[in-house]
């Protein structure tokens, strides 16, 4: 049973997600798989483009916001998907050896008019490095279940 | 030598990117790594879901539609990077066996006022199934270098 339901969740909550060591192996497999642009996939030709070296992709940097947004939230939360997200900014490079950390802010909590079994909250979603510099930043729209009994009245 | 700079991309052209088949060892795999939500895991799970079966992260529908980009525009193209990304949707539900097209509308092209050799395009970008049904949508910012010599006037 999960521990968290939409009527859990209220704005202004802040939820740590936990950590995240980036290694310049895991840049390269990911990007070989997904973004092969040079300055993802090999050091010299990265060290000679604007990034002055090799850096992440900006959608490997969702994807380890992701990984620790499901392990430290939704997979203990009655989380039902998402239909999309808005202003997300790739604000700094992520390079080999960066220690990510991942937040999210409650910003809104919306039960649904036509569900009363679910809802969606708006989460602020922010990655920040070791020297604590923001990374990424996006808005999300999460679908929650209602806790049982809720939203009856 | 790129073939494509800044100077190439004006408002209205159409790229289309090329296509990719999702199989349902792809979805878990991708899933299993950077998206471990129950019903992009596992079918039995998945089908008593609101998704009634497997569906694909919605991280997984954005980099299959990354690469898409990469081989069939950027990589060829003076492509330096993006900040950050608007109003991304995840239309409709990616399964597995779905074959994804992608293309890019060009919006906007705007020199760099701060650097003459380079500058930004504003690149709608969407994904499409087997059945012609956008399961994907975004307003990319994409950085382009300028042709050479381009930008002195």
């Amino acid at each position: 049973m999960p521990e968290i339901y939409l009527d859990d969740l209220a704005p202004g909550q802040l939820h740590e997600l936990g950590r995240h060591t980036v290694g310049a192996d895991e840049i390269v497999a990911f990007a070989s798989l997904w973004d092969p642009q040079p300055f993802h996939l090999d050091e010299q030709v990265a060290a000679r483009s604007i990034y002055g070296g090799l850096i992440a992709s900006g959608w490997h940097t969702c994807c380890i916001f992701m990984r620790l947004f499901a392990d430290g939230l939704l997979n203990r939360a009655a989380a039902m998907g998402s239909p999309g997200i808005d202003e997300l900014r790739w604000l700094r490079p992520v390079r080999p050896g960066d220690t990510l950390f991942g937040r999210v802010e409650v910003v809104e909590v919306r039960p649904s008019r036509s569900r009363p079994d679910c809802g969606i909250a708006r989460l602020r979603s922010s990655m920040r490095n070791q020297a604590d510099e923001e990374v990424l930043s996006f808005d999300a729209a999460v679908m929650f279940g209602r806790r049982p009994g809720a939203g009856a009245d």
